[in-house]
């Protein structure tokens, strides 16, 4: 148990594992560290540092960005600060005291006068010694300030000596406040746990999870590359992971076709106009790439308005009997993503989205909803990630109107409606205010990348405006001009990030259906190679990937680099397979339960053959 | 046969089936239709008007557009001066003269003033009377203008009275000069023929080319449609439309594997530096839309640089022994083209084409030049597009060096080696001179649309010198870096323009492996539409592409629909077919001979998948 210091001065005892006291313990970590670094680096001037899942950091405005040398040095610090073991204090300060005593800090005072003027009390926390100088026998305790105090709403721990075990894992830019208009300013992470052995367990775990960090392991296994004359944000999908992709995409697509879809394809860019038309110009076009100095035109950022022009562009009036129709379409976006937010190919500037609308009476909301929640979910049961999705039901904020269109009655009726078939659907999710399109509310389905980093990876929004701003109608029964309502949706969402995803996951070893190259035959000596060719000619005549390593290498060099390619199976061939006209297949686990030994070709073949069309996971 | 009235004032007689005496035939008849302008419309300025493939046209500045009831008028007045049978005179005048007599014709004196700066003689062409003024018996002749001249080097028919059958086809814009800078003019275009029948023969022919034009019945079938909110050149591809480039890209990626081509897929744009790199900054900027109002990005014209980037950023340097590397990709293009420029599907601002480089030795070009035209030659053949096709060799231009990169000695060597492989090829190819890429000599297939209109379908270009300035590598067997060739090409070129010139060569009656909806099935009553759903149900299993027509039509109303949308097979389904269980099939051209009548439902799904998968041209 942990005694945790409150804002109000009163303390309580809570256990590691609850987040409150798991914050503060980091949080205070962090205040250790802003203190050492102040101790090192006197020059150095103070930003933000809060505890974030999994660890902490803090932002520092330095002259030099902090070496390797200077981390280990700060941890150094770090361990004699909490060997001295202050404990915290907290306490208010006048907007003036506050700004004398952090009048060398420029962020502090920055926030400090943002709350002040806001008429919100300044809370402190310190830590350290509170020396009273020796010819200051007039001033009292309180009017000294502690070695180190922080504007603060804490709790935080009530003594540092509790951070038994801690390391600094690494240092990197970061805008002021997060954006790109401020200065740059150099963020140290670190982590930190009661006991040391939990401390190696983590940095373990970390150590795993950089090995599957697609960033890393992509680019290992030649899926993809980046380019500097190309740009940030816009990879290079290398053959490997281009056929990945492909063959999600044709997956995806025959998958929608056979539940009522209807493929469009639509321009990349359009004039302004019809940006103006569907609101992104007044609320988006600052993340737009727009075309020329004119800025006449523009790279879009969804298919919607794209695809309206299909529905709008159809021979006749559509009519209650037309309804729905389901669009979709592997479509080309754009987002001018600041460099700061641009990861792999999880953020990227260009990426292709498996999008769709679906256009529909009121009346068919709900059963068109459950028909996209359940495409998803066989989506994600075939990719094997079930288990790694959450459910989050995004709602608008309504103290920030201006950032939605519509009236207050229809998002709270399209809300209650959402809500009612959320419930109904018996999804688990959690609520988040805020988060909704512009137009309308949204269910996103929750992934985190390998480093516990969430993004959406699909989501699904019922749109009650945008008909209306397009002019879309439809002819109900009664004969009268009826404004329909769209869902947009997404089954796979973006092909980028779901390959980035599914490398994590699968730490680059793809099930075989997904597996770019599915066999590798590796001939024991020169004169296997003709019947490996044989192998090789029967397997692709079922659309096999097989590739046949001939190079003269020892076989054992060859299997290591096979295993090293996450190839699924390897085709061992010497001179009894060669004798007998068989196989020696080996799987890449090294695992005597599946795929493996001596086997007959078409034993083989129909063995992978199965596993393909059945996406099994391997 | 007619007598041709020469530049030097001799003459010679020449049948009209010569194409000196059609051109000059025809560009007589535009200068009919410029004299008669002038007479209905004095204050109508004359720009040019040229002979033209099937016909001619004449551009004029006028304050109104021409009207239809114009058009009829300027034709009767045509007819009249083709009855007075004037002669045609030729002389040429010197600069200050033709300045005097065109100084009311702002656009004949520009181009009299450029031909006077070079020099050049200012040869006219003139007919109708040259009435001498009552009162200027001291002028001669040869002073006074006639009542229509022009600045033309001919050759022209001596008189007019040869144009028999002639016919004004329509009004539109044209920018003088062809640029969007200048005015915009308006253009009639025309056509002349000896004899009324030939006129007729042709007028029919129209009747049937504009039936089976692409951006007609294109939108009529809803292939595509296009939105002036979206832009000009940026199509819309309709679900039927984006079914088709499905299938083909499909098949061509699936084709292309085949024949050991990796797929890559990388981005739509790129830092202005990679064009830097290629050269397509120095010779294409003005080309190709900016991104930005700083113009540090553009969207890619072309691949090439984005796919020599998967090669540059494979993991080791590559060796002979890799080579040949044979990317390709379904890229998505885009080129800034002239709004006059633009048309239907053919010539658009964006475009998706069925790009590839072969990269590979010296040694290697010649094997992958001919597997590269094999390839094309399957895809026609498949297409049925073989006999519409011809070849043209396009080399550089050699008095226009700065459009080209290289040495004259290396485009020698390189076209020689080209001429070599197409004259092994055995293929019938005409040359061109100043049709080469900047950076080498390539080989166009090159089609006629319904119009006659030429555009090139397909191209193979051999590339002596990107590798180089991209510095791409290879180490040959002894072990030194050399630059290899790089064969650029595609197999279907673009999906679009392809689409465009298979709706025109089966007038949107589809083979049925390429038709968006391959069987409707037509029950006659009510009563029927149980059955109907259960043989619905059964072709799909196996991926054919059916629909249903359940409304309350009568049969021949629901047989004529399925016939106007070019549906392949209808299957008619009435008490008789129900209660034996089987299809009573009809085709869309009615052709006994071809699958139809009564017959099982296994036995009409046998003969649709065998149809689909030999992929016939039906």
């Amino acid at each position: 148990m942990f005694k945790l210091l409150l804002q109000d001065g009163q303390s309580k005892l809570l256990p590691f594992d609850d987040a409150q006291c798991c914050e503060a313990f980091r949080h205070t970590a962090a205040h250790v560290l802003a203190q050492a670094v102040k101790r090192s680096f006197p020059n150095a001037k103070l930003a933000m540092g809060p505890a974030i899942e999994n660890g902490f950091y803090y932002d520092f405005d330095v002259d030099t960005p902090f070496s390797a040398d200077d981390l280990a040095q700060i941890e150094k610090t770090m361990k004699a600060i909490i060997k001295e073991g202050a404990t915290l204090e907290t306490y208010t300060l006048s907007a003036d005291e506050a700004r004398t005593r952090f009048a060398e800090e420029p962020y502090k005072l920055e926030l400090i006068n943002e709350l002040a003027d806001k008429g919100e009390a300044l809370v402190f926390y310190s830590q350290g010694s509170r020396a009273l100088p020796d010819d200051a026998q007039a001033q009292s305790r309180s009017d000294v300030a502690p070695e180190f105090e922080d504007l603060c709403c804490g709790p935080h721990l009530a003594r540092v000596s509790d951070i038994k075990a801690f390391k600094l894992l690494s240092a990197t830019g970061a805008y002021w406040r997060g954006s790109e208009k401020n200065k740059m300013l150099c963020r140290i992470y670190g982590t930190a746990f009661p006991k040391a052995a939990e401390l190696e367990a983590h940095l373990a775990a970390l150590d795993e999870a950089k090995k599957r960090d697609h960033n890393k392991l992509g680019r290992e296994l030649e899926l993809f590359t980046t380019s500097d004359v190309i740009g940030q944000g816009l990879p290079v999908l290398m053959p490997k992971g281009a056929k990945i992709v492909q063959i999600l995409q044709r997956w995806i697509e025959d998958l929608e076709e056979q539940r009522g879809y209807v493929l469009t394809k639509t321009p990349s860019f359009a004039k302004a106009d019809l940006y103006k038309i569907s609101g992104h110009y007044d609320r988006y076009w600052d993340g737009m790439f727009k075309i020329g100095k004119n800025e006449d035109y523009a790279l879009r950022p969804m298919t919607c308005p794209f695809q309206f022009q299909a529905y709008l562009n159809g021979s006749r009036t559509k009519s209650y009997r037309d309804l729905p129709i389901r669009y979709n379409e592997t479509a080309t976006l754009f987002r001018n993503e600041s460099s700061g937010e641009m990861h792999g190919l999880i953020r990227l500037r260009q990426f292709t989205l498996a999008e769709g609308h679906i256009v529909c009476t009121p009346e068919q909301v709900e059963d068109e909803f459950f028909a996209a929640i359940d495409l998803i979910k066989h989506v994600l049961e075939v990719l094997g990630l079930s288990d790694d999705v959450h459910y989050r039901f995004s709602k608008w904020d309504e103290n920030n109107r201006d950032k939605y269109i519509g009236e207050p009655e229809q998002w709270e009726s399209m809300q209650a409606m959402m809500r009612t078939i959320l419930d109904k659907s018996g999804l688990d999710y959690v609520e988040a205010d805020g988060e909704a399109a512009f137009y309308g509310p949204k269910l996103d389905m929750q992934m985190r990348n390998v480093y516990g980093k969430e993004d959406t990876l699909f989501t699904v929004q019922i749109d009650f405006q945008l008909a209306e701003k397009f002019g879309m109608v439809y002819t109900d029964s009664k004969g009268d001009k009826q404004f329909p309502i769209i869902i947009h949706r997404s089954s796979i969402g973006c092909y980028e990030r779901t390959l980035a995803l599914l490398i994590e996951k699968y730490a680059g070893a793809f099930p075989l259906w997904l597996s770019p190259e599915q066999v590798r035959i590796l001939p024991i000596a020169d004169r296997h190679n003709d019947f490996c060719e044989q192998i090789c000619a029967q397997l692709r005549k079922d659309g096999i990937r097989v590739e046949l390593d001939t190079r003269s290498e020892k076989i054992g060099f060859k299997i290591r680099e096979a295993q090293l390619a996450k190839v699924p199976y390897m085709a061992v061939i010497g001179d009894a397979e060669v004798e007998a006209g068989i196989v020696a297949v080996r799987n890449r686990k090294g695992d005597p339960d599946g795929l493996s030994g001596q086997m007959s070709i078409e034993g083989f073949r129909n063995a992978l053959c199965e596993e393909i069309t059945q996406r099994r996971l391997g």
